[in-house]
């Protein structure tokens, strides 16, 4: 199921360079901010706004690559904690953050959406690094 | 599994004057601060921090009480949208935030922490309508 006027449906985002991994139900980008090092996240294949719209399966699949692939950007950027949300605000399709929260968090107790900064976009050759970076702690689970 | 140090295990938090139900392997509670009305979340009854660390059936488990409380409390607060989140940033025991986004939100496409706000408690009678109205659209689920 596609939906035309979404921009995840219409391959509009999030952008293929960011791609890190196909995952099964979801495929899985590094958050082109890298403010928070490792913010990555899991968009669905199909079009979906709320849990309750997937099966009793895809929802038992879906936790376990949030779960993996958590674990994963956790142990690659040594996360103290990790965030796991699910908002879609602004795209409503499908999409779970896994922010990992390191030692040297600016602000370890608050959520990433009230810590203003600029912005943190990479080089293409530390972009690829990170990348990588996670895939090898994937292969590695 | 408890933590002598959690107050989640400790029974200091949440109080249980905001208690909803008991979901399974989770307790259901009323947020305290009830500005985005019907904000409700989910506690894990055991101590973990981490979806890794919880078994697979134990995941399968609690999405579907994630799936099933968020689609209760979207119905009954006439949701357009709900946000789920896991943070854990202040108190690292599991629980999941279900927030109801509804058409008169003050600010729709925004995560729920950056929308400035004074808490809103509520008098316990509009508490225990709100808490009975969640109850339900959970029994009729």
């Amino acid at each position: 199921m596609t939906e035309p006027a979404c921009p995840a449906c219409a391959g509009q985002w999030p952008s293929s360079e960011y791609r890190i991994v196909d995952c099964g139900l979801t495929v899985a980008y590094l958050h082109d901010d890298q403010f928070f090092p490792g913010w990555t996240y899991l968009v669905l294949k199909r079009h979906a706004t709320e849990l309750w719209q997937l099966t009793r399966d895809e929802r038992a699949a879906l936790i376990e690559e949030v779960a993996r692939v958590g674990r994963a950007v956790g142990a690659a950027f040594e996360a103290v904690k990790l965030n796991y949300e699910l908002l879609g605000n602004q795209i409503a399709h499908i999409h779970w953050h896994l922010v990992p929260r390191r030692a040297d968090d600016p602000a370890p107790r608050a959520p990433v959406w009230t810590v203003e900064h600029e912005p943190r976009r990479l080089p293409a050759a530390q972009l690829a690094e990170r990348i990588a970076l996670i895939r090898s702690h994937l292969a590695g689970a």
